[in-house]
């Protein structure tokens, strides 16, 4: 192979990303080819449906169902892995790399649960693994964490990294809706899938803090680690108050170095209005990294959609053909053998928060609620009932408490959160968000 | 050379950059080794006062006064060339490309001058050069426009690039401060050099987009091919009308492909306030860059300052170390090679104008005004008159006159400010400023 020949490459999957990768190689083929110091082919793609009608496919470039085809053609050096789901996309992640080819992917749920396998087996047949799609879409912080910042010792992570949920809660304060109106807004402008559990409940934001957790601290962490929390608890009122108090409610995603520990959650929290990240609204995705040189840096953009995520899968495609990444993944697996940092028991974190409770709207309520948070340590700091609760869609004669906390630890909200769901006063869905100083 | 062989580095100019360098390589030597596949140490370092006392050297490091000692020295493989200006920067910069060492720098002003020269002689010399830190300090911009958004056509960059006058500007406003105050209110912390002519008149952040439009757009532009203006006509009344009618002024710079020519500047600008790049204040830097693929994606930290820059000169350090920066400098130099785009004369820029006007505070003056206007086909969208010109520093019968104005050509602006600055009425200061939409 000189570094003038073509390089082929199947495309596995030819869904909204496979056919955006298509259309941008095809769009920018020139300047990728000068970009790449070669030009990069289309040779073959996989998909489940070999009957459907594909815009942006490369004529002459055969289309079928089968990986073998893939696996079995010497010409293809690059797959490009855009099919979502663990199976089969993980068989044939590792089949591919079997063969003696490497991979970009942008599914963020297969690197997610079975990265440290595919990068051992990638490393073990020679191969590389790129992807920056996984995370964030077109922002580009993969490539941040393992290149740009490598003179650094990252000491946060904060970032919104899904974008359906950040579309639904900038949805509701602005078009003040419901969050079930919200959703089916997000659904209908194909923000969220049908099934849009992984986004609001926090998972997919979760995986792909867990994917940058290991890049930029060496430390493996899985779901169960986290302090995980979905936004689908949140009614407008939430929004409201946290705004009139000068906060927006964002799902926030936080990887944070704390007395030698690694603190990590996904939840909705409340961050003062006047902070970037507060400001990222709609479907973009942010990331702020602080590292013990740079500073605060943040990393802002489209986190999906066709397009964007296709520009950082065609970043990694061109990175791959011009041996950039053959160094950036030996770097990565240098980098996985650092030691970790313990994680922080999800008790021991340490936030303010804000409580919304629904109450019976009598006399006392707010008394014995206070007695538990103080016989449980947690000091108020301010307090909010809401004497016209318009948004009270059951008009049932509650009323809804709004209590900000001082400084106090989940463990102890959490062994108050018990004692106040046996009050008598208490009726129907309370919430309790952190709040990010 | 293995890879496991240590890399000898020398340091020319140990000041801010220099020994934040030196200090990042000491504190972080374990975390940098394993990611940069080997130990990097810095053997020689070259200064211009030897008798200085160094924090960060070190221990066991020579330090002279002579590049000769680098040059000679067959060890070193890597120069980072930290010292300001052109001479005798340029010269030591080609010394060591042709003595066989690669270079990395964070001399904006050197890469702007004689970048193409250096390229080519580190392209003969088949060595490198790394200049992450030359633009907008520890944000990785040069990585992001060189590898991670490659896949796009890059439409346009619109930055802040210059920590000083975003400080100024942004103090004034606070503080209520006039420019004078806010100066050196800069100096005094170290923002602003002794001489600010460079950051206040728009020229450092002129060097600086024209190293990104080479780069974005492989076009070479000087100086002469942009529209440029300092903020130093700049009055705090200019910063409270514009917030008043909802935008700040940042001192922007901007290059866009428009009708398939590039449009560049740097000038004061309102920008609306709810757009993300007015809200960086102080010495923050911010790039945003939309690409045909990835869409709007920003870039925003510490523009400068001495651990921020140094930790851009460690990740070149590293990249180096690694092989990457070969392969990137290869990537830079072919895409160089690439059409450019022509420049759109500036007379033909195309915006909305902000105008101040000191007048006359007597009848007449503004019908004088809108018929100069008028003749030169520039139509307004409001006017207004400070009734109480609170800080009017001269107190003498002057008025200060606001117009917004509707899109139009700076050709006709200039046109129009000629025949203004005969008008009887115009007395003293006036400026315009365009708008960016
Ligand atoms: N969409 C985004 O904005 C976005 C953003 C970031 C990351 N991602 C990730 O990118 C990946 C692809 O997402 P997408 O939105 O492009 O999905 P999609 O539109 O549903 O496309 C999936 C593609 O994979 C093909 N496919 C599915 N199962 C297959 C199988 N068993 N064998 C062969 N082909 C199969 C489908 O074939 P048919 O066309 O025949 O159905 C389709 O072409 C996922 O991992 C997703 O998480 C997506
Ligand atoms: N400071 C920042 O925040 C920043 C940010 C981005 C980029 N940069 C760029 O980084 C470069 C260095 O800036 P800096 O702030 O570190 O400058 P600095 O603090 O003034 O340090 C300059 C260093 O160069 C040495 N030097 C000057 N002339 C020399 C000569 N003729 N021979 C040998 N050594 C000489 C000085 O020696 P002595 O110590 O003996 O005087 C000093 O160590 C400049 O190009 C600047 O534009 C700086």
């Amino acid at each position: 192979m000189t570094s003038t020949s073509p390089l082929n490459i199947a495309l596995i999957g030819f869904g909204t990303v496979g056919s955006g990768v298509a259309r941008i190689l095809s769009t920018q083929a020139k300047n990728i080819a000068v970009r790449a110091g070669r030009e990069i082919r289309i040779s073959r793609v996989v998909v489940r449906d070999p009957d459907k009608a594909r815009e942006f496919l490369p004529a002459g470039v055969e289309v079928s169902t089968s990986i073998d085809d893939v696996i079995d053609d010497p010409q293809i050096q690059l797959v490009a892995q855009l099919i979502g789901g663990i199976d089969p996309a993980f068989d044939y992640m590792k089949r591919s790399l079997a063969a003696g080819k490497d991979v970009v992917t942008a599914n963020k749920a297969l690197i997610y649960a079975h990265g440290s396998e595919l990068f051992e087996r990638a490393a073990a047949n020679e191969r590389t693994i790129g992807f920056e799609a996984a995370v964030a879409g077109g922002i580009p912080i993969i490539g941040a964490v393992t290149q740009a910042l490598t003179g650094n010792q990252i000491l946060s992570l904060e970032a919104i990294l899904n974008g359906t949920s950040n579309f639904i809660l900038t949805r509701m304060l602005d078009e003040q809706h419901a969050y079930a109106d919200a959703l089916k807004e997000a659904q209908r402008l194909g923000y969220a899938e049908a099934d849009p559990a992984m986004d609001v409940d926090g998972t997919d934001a979760a995986q792909k803090l867990a994917i940058l957790t290991q890049l930029a601290f060496s430390t493996p962490v899985k779901l169960d680690d986290f302090v995980r929390q979905g936004i689908d608890g949140i009614e407008l009122l939430d929004l409201q108050v946290a705004a009139d108090l000068g906060y927006k409610i964002k799902l926030l995603a936080t990887a944070r170095l704390q007395n030698k520990r690694l603190e990590i959650s996904v939840q909705p929290t409340l961050i003062s209005c006047d902070r970037t990240i507060a400001q990222i609204d709609g479907a973009d995705n942010i990331v702020a990294v602080h590292g013990d040189a740079v500073g605060n840096t943040t990393f802002s953009g489209a986190g999906a959609g066709q397009l964007p995520t296709a520009s950082a899968v065609v970043a990694d495609i061109i990175d791959y053909a011009t041996g950039r990444t053959a160094v950036t993944f030996q770097s990565i697996l240098r980098s996985s053998q650092q030691e970790p940092w313990p994680v922080q028991p999800a008790e021991e974190l340490r936030r303010r928060y804000y409580l919304r409770l629904t109450v019976d709207d009598r006399p006392h309520v707010l008394a014995d609620i206070t007695d538990v948070l103080g016989r449980n340590e947690i000091s108020i700091s301010s307090v909010r009932q809401d004497e016209t609760p318009e948004t009270d869609e059951a008009g049932d004669g509650t009323a809804r408490l709004v209590i900000m906390t001082h400084t106090t630890t989940e463990g102890r909200l959490r062994a108050a959160d018990t004692e106040l769901s046996k009050l008598a006063c208490i009726r129907g869905a309370s919430i309790r968000l952190p709040i990010a100083d």
